[in-house]
Order: structure tokens, then C-alpha cells, then sequence
């Protein structure tokens, strides 16, 4: 399946693995790349040892190399440390991005901007990115307020003629289809590999996800406060409403009042795995997944049901 | 274009005018249905001096009627009065329909029940629905909080073999297209509609609909507030962010605190047409609307596009 995404990026299926932090690390990425798209090493919130170590699992692979921006500001090295190992793209969310645009690019990297709304999509297109992608608020982790459905074929009429990207609610082939007939050139996929095989995450956190459905899930700010990240205010991230969530939500003082102790209890809660407290970040497309698999498999899926979708009519 | 929907309700093409409440009267619905969809007469909170004469309008038409459900409760009647006229189908959204549904039914109507969330979805299959519509939430008007492009999929899997319609977000083919390749087997079109020559509509309402943008839209209460509308919780309603949305949105109980005043102001600010104060209903597809057109002109606009979408792969 060919559009100007498989052309820009030369893979052979648009469709892309999102950065993930520390979830889509370097055997999700391979797994990904080698199945025909790109997967793109989830950088989060910029952890120089574990960029390094996954990096490194990507020696002779193709991949990309995410970062959440507003952090990345903080530590701008790991840019360069990204760089260095040569990947094919790098997608900045989050944040103001310009100066990293720029510098990627110049290194011969593809630049790919995801934003939330048609306001951040035409400020993408100014920094110079090569690929926006249009992220709905079904999403799984952090995002913002408007829904894949319109975003998607707004930000292409916005941007056009750069490739845009659909986010937020691919599970299958459908969405893939869904997405193309949108004005996408292809898309970004999270929740569906974090119940992937090689998905970085604890056994009981990729239970839950499968377990959970899409009605289950709620955008929160309740694990960025427990877990102390400094998020602009105008994202959220959408997780399945376990009882950590359930416990705290519309109750976010009180949270911020005994933070101390009650991060001493998360902290010690995630170590041991447990889902009922460590955020399980999970989009609405939880309902469309039902088994964890290999990520070579869920790509092969994707593909024949989207070309089936698309042949159909 | 056939689809299960098509051959359900005898009509060409896999579009259904949204029942959006005194918007939708006789004359929309018959330029929809004339036009190869089938126009849904907005029933909204009832109103039998609006019903009849809007009905009146219908003589010798294909139509059908939609009512918001807790509100038909009120006044039962209005079901009977709308069946004398006998509809192609009558559509409840937004509460508890056994009782409707089955006496729609009887009546020889088919019957359609709108959904926002899979739960719902499993509740209208019971009561024994003919058509289930999934609403996302960037849907006008009032609706939940799950987003087309998951909703639609997940219902279909949930409710299968009962065909599934798609609302939130289509104004225009890429949206038609996007909705069959979810497993949708058409949708059903609100804004777009809003913006029509036929809508029941101040002129002023209307010009604040086309320059408005998507990313100005949102969920709240505060129209129903102090218009005195008793929504159940969960359901909130996508109006534009105008004067009085950005005033009181957040401040729900300074509102009630001062509602006689503020209703004053608001029902005389709506007679004089004025769109700062008066609710402008619209979903997050504003951006992909434009110019106000004939409801004829905007069904074939539609028809054609999705047609060259999807025969373009
Ligand atoms: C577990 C998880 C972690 C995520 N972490 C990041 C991240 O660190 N950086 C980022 O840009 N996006 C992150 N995202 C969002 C993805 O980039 C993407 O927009 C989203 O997963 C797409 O929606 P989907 O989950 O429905 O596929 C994350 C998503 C998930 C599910
Ligand atoms: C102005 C307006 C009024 C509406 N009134 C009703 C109503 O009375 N009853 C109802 O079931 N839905 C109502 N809706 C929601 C529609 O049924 C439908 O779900 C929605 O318009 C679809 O999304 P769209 O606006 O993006 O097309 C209304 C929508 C709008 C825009």
C-alpha cells in the first residue's frame, strides 16, 4: 500500500509505531520496522541510560526516535545523543519544537510534529516539520480535546500539501481504511502495540489492558501529579480508570495535600506491577483488542483487513 | 451506494438528516428525503403545536420523526401524534425507550435508537432497536463523551448482525467514506445540516455557525442550565464558545445562584437573534464547513465525494 508516507519515510505499510515512553523500546521498534513500518523508540521523558540501551538494540534497523518536547527542553542533549545513532525520523509532541526541528532536519533526519488541534498543526507546518500527525483525544496517554474524526481531515486541509498522519483509535484494519478515506497518508499506532509481545510493561499492566474497554477509560491528570511531571495544563492523559484513578479524580487537591506519603505508596504499588494503582495508560480502541501478539502479526492483521476493507467497495 | 441501511429504509443513499431539535422541521426533512436520504423531523423536547404543523409540511413525504427520550416521557402523546402521520422510523435518544420503541414498532415504523457508549448500545439491541446510531462526542448538540472513530467499530462488534449508522463529525464524503470502512452502514448528519438554506434557524445563528472552527466548540451545561432544561448527568451539550458559554462554563453555580436575572437576559437576548448570548449548537466538524448551502446540494456534494474516495483505492 502505497502513499506519500511509504514514499517520504521509503517503508513498505504507512503505518507507524508511537513513541511510547519506555513502553515502545528497541525490540518493539525492530519488531515494527521489520514488519514493514517504522517504529519510532519512546523516548518520554528522556532517561539518557535506557535512550542508550535501546538505542543500541537498534544497531542496522530502521527507526525513529520520539521525545515529549516541554521535557526535552530540559535535557536538550539527548537530541543529540538521538541523532547520533542516525535515525530515519524524529517526532517532537508536546511543546513548543521549533529549534529541535530544525536541528533533526539538518542532520538528515525526516521531522514529525503531532498536535491536537488546527492551531498546533499550522504551527508545525511553520517550525518545518516533513509529517504532522493529527492525534485524537481517543487516544491512549497524553493528548488533548478534539476527536480523530474531524481533526483529521481539518489539519490535512491546513497543511496540505504535507502528508498527515492519523492518531488516536487505529486498532485495526478498519481504522487504518477509516483513516486513508479521512485524507490521512497513514498512521500511528499506540494502545494496540502496548498489548504487543514485545511491549516494554509489567504482565499485570498488559492484563488489565486487555481486560479493560474503551468505556473504561477517562483522561486524568492524577498520575502526572502523583508521579510529579510538570504537564501544561491543556493535556491530559487518557488511562484506564483503575482504582488509583477512581480514588483521586475531581479530587486533585487533597492528592497534591498528602502527595508525600501517597507517592511513596504509588512508587512502591508500580514496582510490584500493580495495576490497580500504576497507571495503565489505554485509549478507547480497547474495546477492538481482545488478545496480546507478537507486533509482526498485528501489523500483518492491519494491513490484509484494511486492503480487505478497502477492496470491498 | 447500497447498503443494509439503504435496503432497512428504502431510500438511495446511506445518509439520515439528524432530528436536531425545532432545527430540523418539515422543510429540511423533505429536501433531505427528496434528495435520496431520509430527513428526521426534530422532535426535541416536544412541542405538539410545532409537531403538527411542522408534520403537516410532511404530507405524501418518506420521513421519519426523532424524540430526546426523557423528555417524551413527559408527554407520551407526542409519540402517537407523530405515528398518526405514520413515519418511515421514529429515532429516541437519550434515556429509557423500551416502552417507545415497542409501541413504534407495533405501529409498522422501524425504529432507531442513538447511542453513546457500548453499554447503551448492548441496552437499545434489547429493547430491539432496528438501527443503533453510535454518536461520538464531537458530535452538536447534547451526546457523551466516547469519540466516533472507536465507538462506531466497537458497536458494530457488539450489536452485529443490526446495522450500525455513524453520527459525530461527517459533513462532508471523506466522513461518509471513514463511517463504512468502520463497519458503519451510513450516518447520520447533523451540523452540516445546521448550515443549510432549509434549517429553522436565526440568519445570525447560522453566520456564527460558518465562522466558527472546530477548536471553539465544547461540552457543557450552562445552556441547559439557564434555559432550564433537567439533563440527566451525562449527557452535556458541543455548543460554540460564545459571550455566554465562556462566561458562565466553569461557574455553573453562580449561574444558579442568579438564574431568574440570567434567564431574563438570555430569552430576550435569543428573540433578537443574538448568537454572543443564544446557544449555537455545533459539532467539532465546523472546520469542514463553509458556505451555506441547499440541503440537496449538500447531500449530493456528499454522495459524489465518498463515491471518488472510495473508488479511488
Ligand atoms: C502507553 C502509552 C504511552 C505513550 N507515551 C507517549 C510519549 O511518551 N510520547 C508521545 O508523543 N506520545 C505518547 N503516547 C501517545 C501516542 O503517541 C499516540 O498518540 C497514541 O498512542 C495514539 O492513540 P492510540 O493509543 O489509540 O493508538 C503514548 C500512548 C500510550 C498508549
Ligand atoms: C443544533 C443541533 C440540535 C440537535 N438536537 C438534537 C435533538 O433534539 N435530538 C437528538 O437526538 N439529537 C440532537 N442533536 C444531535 C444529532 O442527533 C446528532 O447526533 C449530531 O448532530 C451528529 O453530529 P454532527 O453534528 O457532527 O453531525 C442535535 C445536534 C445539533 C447540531
Amino acid at each position: 500500500m502505497q502513499t506519500p508516507l511509504t514514499d517520504l519515510l521509503a517503508i513498505d505499510h504507512p503505518l507507524l509505531l508511537a513513541p511510547m515512553g519506555t513502553v515502545a523500546g528497541g525490540k518493539l521498534c525492530a519488531a515494527v520496522s521489520d514488519a514493514g513500518g517504522l517504529g519510532l523508540l519512546g523516548g518520554g521523558y528522556g532517561d539518557a541510560q535506557w535512550l542508550e540501551r535501546e538505542l543500541d538494540l537498534l544497531e542496522g534497523k530502521r527507526f525513529g526516535v520520539g521525545f515529549i518536547t516541554w521535557s526535552l527542553a530540559r535535557q536538550p542533549e539527548l537530541l543529540d545523543l538521538a541523532l547520533e545513532h542516525r535515525p530515519e525520523a524524529v517526532m517532537f509532541s508536546f511543546g513548543e519544537a521549533s529549534a529541535f526541528v530544525a536541528k533533526a532536519a539538518a542532520s538528515g533526519a525526516k521531522t514529525i510534529c503531532q498536535v491536537q488541534s488546527l492551531a498546533a498543526a499550522r504551527q508545525a507546518r511553520d517550525w518545518g516539520a516533513d509529517i504532522i500527525v493529527a492525534q485524537g483525544t481517543e487516544a491512549g496517554g497524553h493528548g488533548g480535546a478534539r476527536s480523530t474524526f474531524t481533526l483529521v481531515p481539518a489539519v490535512v486541509d491546513a497543511v496540505a500539501p504535507l502528508p498527515v498522519v492519523a492518531a488516536g483509535g487505529v486498532a485495526d484494519g478498519r481504522g487504518l481504511a477509516a483513516a486513508l478515506m479521512l485524507g490521512a497518508t497513514g498512521v500511528l499506532i499506540g494502545t494496540r502495540f502496548f498489548a504487543s509481545d514485545e511491549a516494554l510493561a509489567a504482565h499485570g499492566v498488559k492484563q488489565r489492558l486487555l481486560s479493560a474497554a474503551g468505556d473504561e477509560t477517562q483522561r486524568t491528570r492524577v498520575f502526572d501529579l502523583v508521579r510529579g511531571y510538570p504537564w501544561p495544563d491543556h493535556f491530559t492523559g487518557r488511562a484506564v480508570a483503575n482504582d488509583f484513578l477512581q480514588r483521586w479524580h475531581g479530587r486533585e487537591a487533597a492528592l497534591s495535600a498528602d502527595l508525600e506519603a501517597e507517592q511513596a505508596r504509588y512508587f512502591e504499588a508500580t514496582a510490584r506491577g500493580d495495576a490497580d494503582t500504576a497507571v495503565v495508560f489505554g485509549g478507547e480502541c480497547l474495546d477492538l483488542i481482545a488478545e496480546q501478539k507478537p507486533a509482526a502479526q498485528i501489523v500483518a492483521e492491519i494491513m490484509q483487513e484494511a486492503q480487505a476493507r478497502l477492496s470491498r467497495f
